[in-house]
């Protein structure tokens, strides 16, 4: 059969698979489950997936930079569509644990951060054992295998030590894949975070402009000189182009050279968007394009006046008159 | 006949003639005289002349706001070349007069400015008699008419006299016109300067690009708030577009209202100067494209990284290929 | 006696005298006239004069780039106070004259431009005679010397010719100053012109700051980059402070090198002000403070968010608790 | 007693401690291990350390964001010092192992990245498994545990599976903390790849400037408008001050709200800095001061014309003596 295959950061129950299953449900794709993000946006360069579903910005599941790395060098990827999901959190155990017997809490490093609060004022003395990732406990606990590696201090070093672990934080979709008991739902200290998912897929046609969309770039800065990012800004701000993300990051030889990760506001086919990535193709040295898709939060850019396609084509009419002599 | 016919500020002997001979010769063209600048613009948009020569850029000759103020408002007209005269002057006088003789000299209060050092030099006690313009003395003295009216304090008001004068400050052309006695030449102080003219016609095809040319603008800002001038002089400098005149001018109805008289480095045919005009079309309320014409002093423009013709299409490419899902 | 002496655009009648009464009467002040803005300015340099009364902005009086030149070299003075006066024509004659015998109308230059629809509308068929000033045909009229010597085409030449006029174009005042005749009043064709005047003084205590006031620069740039108007302007606004006007001016020596005669909206005691002052002075090769003074318009500074006064002096507190190890 | 006490991501063996061994050693201070860079963080604030070493910028400690967020909000700290550790990693096992027998190595998956191109050119069939942390597998290994928990397809499903592996990439340090045996060294792709790491402290005396400094900052922009960025762009490039590391980070409560965190060159006792964190401070609805330390790479600022101390000196005595009526 010919479903398309769907790499994304397994096993079942992360929130990665959650954002998976806003694209395409089960039924009609194949999951095909990967260690890390960056396994999964491999698994499209070798053919191996169709697609790949990674986070691009969170604060809960990691692997926002190895994407941001991972798409900006190798062979070129696209971003097709953007999906949140909200970062919730449900305490979990093996059936038969109650609340009130829970010391130990395993939780990925960020689940435990967005979770603080909570474990504060309802588990006031609850140890954290680390885990590898947000499923990993629930995976153990469903093998009966509630152990989890850690390190703790003997004297004044420390020493790994095998903990056990009562109960786990994990995303509410582990709950059901790995048959565990609810202990409290909605555990997440700040209710509105979301975390942005991506699907990445091999270039082709461009999904259509809707009026609501972003455009992705990784942009190489032409000099470390004061002025270059200020230039490499102006490129977007003089068409009237808004940012609605930018990090950099270091371009992988040493400290002090960055490269910029970017989302602006638009779609590739639009006049501002298309005039200021010529422009930028003119004065950096490397750009690259990671695709033009509809926002998932379906927020319309703002066309400042003079900046729609329409001022662009008349304008470009207006140029055409006097360069035929009809001058205005 | 169908000699091409020159209006320009009159009469003979004139800087303004000067500028013309440079043009055409008085043999291929009909001279046609004028009191002023804005006659001589007007005579073109009147039909009574196919082509005008006025100074656009001076220190000597007056009119070069009336020339912008002319050329900014009413029927559309183009420049078409650009000329540059020196700031010459010589000390003339009738024929038999000496310079020890000299206690008076005419001239046009510019004229006057210009020559102050060689005046105080080497006529340290003259009175300077205010001329209605740099050839009028010469001709007046021509008409043995070397009589001016000016006013000078009697008493603490001031009364209109008629005040003769023994010699004047003309134009080095002036002195064969008028049949002039030379008394000293070269007499203005700075011999560096020049004044520019440019030749101004009705639109029609525009002068090739020569790699050294400047294009005239005249531009209305969106808004008078702080950063409007400096949104505009953004359209120019985010294509690598040089500026090498700025002026602003008040929008005829009121003080405090401004557009821009702008001399920029390129050609309308060039990519980036292309760009940067459709930019200025989009944002602000009023652009009118006064020409693009050959530098008298062929100074070629710098072109910055990634602004050449070739950047721009190499550009325009790229994002043709990304448009079509060919993403690099 | 110790009354203050005023030099100023003589003589009795001109624009300039009406700004000059706005400032100070005639009873309480020494009107010194003076033949052109160049020797009024210098009046005060030699000490023959306590303060000149100019033209610095305006279309009918001219002396507006002669002002700038001359306060922009030359021994510091500064402006002191600003004076708006209408542009206003009356056409005037010797009494006696009626409208129908109207033929010829002298007239400055500039006065006819300011006058042609009127002119077209009640005298289509009149011809200009060019005067010197706007003050010199009212003096001729009265005494009875109703000559200007002009130039006019004989067959393809031109010759000087002795012109007499039926008519002027003369400012309000000039009627009473040479009992001219009234033939019509209000004859510019724009009523809401006005014509900007400064009044000049040598350097000393500045006027205190009213919240309304302009400060006035002539600044040099740095060199002659793409960007180097950008980063003077900027100087300003990352302050925000707005500026409303700005001219280049030739540097004296050759085209092409200018510098830029400015007013910023806003005080040198002002918090902002002095900030931008200082970055001019810091990035600019040459900066002359021409002075702070109240706006006659009374138009008081928009002050942005985080530009009052207050606001520096926060910040300035903010970072001196960082400096002391205050971390906030 | 009173010897200074150190949090840092431990155990002993981390890059994390690599970078603490670089400040001070074991004997001069007391080294405490943290299991996250959030928990050494917040043992600075609650007293539990006097320091605490993180990275801060690092493609292979991961940490980075979490820094960054957990020094954005909460008690304010400051850095004192910033340190680089080379990335470098050693393949290791338990005694005994030789190269051959390898078939699943434990990786934190970072690690797994940084030496991919080795792995596949001497370890082609090798199997990931991923680790917790660049310590753990060597601790596992020093207590004969060389066991983890990982996550294998089974059908097209996956299932927990406890793993053995039979090496591990690790730091170099944790050989001899973990007595574990050398099978490869320097196995890292890109040997010029460091870490920056930084101590972390309370507010106090700021280090002095050594003219090689940078200072930290967290600043939310005013808007989330087109030109917000630019504008606090500006005002550190308006006073020459360059920006050597850009991250937007997400303001907590929602996706598209940022705030961003900023390397700047130079100090804060330096008159530029000063002024460009005034103006930041005006126009920012919040900026937090993280600190001004000496740079670990002693590269020193360029100090652009116009921006030195002495300039801005200049610069205010110039215009006190303005402000005192000594117009220049």
């Amino acid at each position: 059969m010919s479903v398309p295959r769907y790499a994304y950061l397994g096993p079942a129950g992360t929130f990665t698979e959650a954002a998976l299953r806003q694209v395409v449900g089960p039924d009609e794709a194949l999951y095909i489950p990967q260690v890390d993000v960056v396994s999964a946006i491999e698994a499209v360069r070798s053919g191996e997936a169709d697609f790949a579903v990674v986070a691009i910005e969170s604060t809960v599941e990691g692997g926002v930079t190895a994407t941001l790395d991972s798409l900006a060098v190798g062979e070129p990827l696209v971003l097709l569509r953007e999906v949140l999901v909200p970062v919730d959190f449900t305490l979990a155990a093996a059936p038969g644990t109650v609340l009130a017997d829970v010391r130990r809490v395993a939780a990925h490093p960020h689940a435990w951060v967005q979770c603080r609060r909570w474990l504060a004022a309802h588990l006031p003395g609850a140890v954290h054992v680390p885990a590898t990732s947000n499923t990993a406990p629930g995976a153990l606990i469903a093998d009966s295998l509630a152990v989890a590696v850690a390190f703790a201090p003997v004297g004044d070093r420390v020493a790994p030590l095998q903990l056990g672990f009562d109960a786990a934080l994990v995303p509410p979709a582990a709950v059901e894949s790995y048959g565990l008991e609810v202990l409290a739902e909605h555990v997440a200290d700040n209710p509105s975070l979301v975390t942005r998912f991506v699907v990445v897929g091999r270039p082709g046609e461009v999904p259509s402009a809707t009026g609501a969309d972003k455009t992705t770039l990784d942009v190489h800065l032409p000099s470390n000189d004061a002025g270059a990012l200020l230039t490499m800004l102006e490129q977007f701000a003089v068409r009237g182009v808004n940012l609605s993300r930018i990090e950099s990051r270091p371009v992988g030889d040493s400290l002090g050279r960055y490269s910029f990760s970017i989302d602006a506001e638009g779609h590739i086919a639009e006049e501002r968007m298309g005039e200021a990535l010529m422009g930028l193709h003119r004065v950096c040295p490397h750009v690259r394009f990671l695709g033009s898709y509809p926002r998932a939060d379906d927020v319309r850019a703002v066309v400042r006046i003079g900046t729609s396609d329409r001022d662009f084509r008349d304008a470009r009419e207006w140029l055409g008159q006097l360069r035929d002599g009809r001058a205005h």
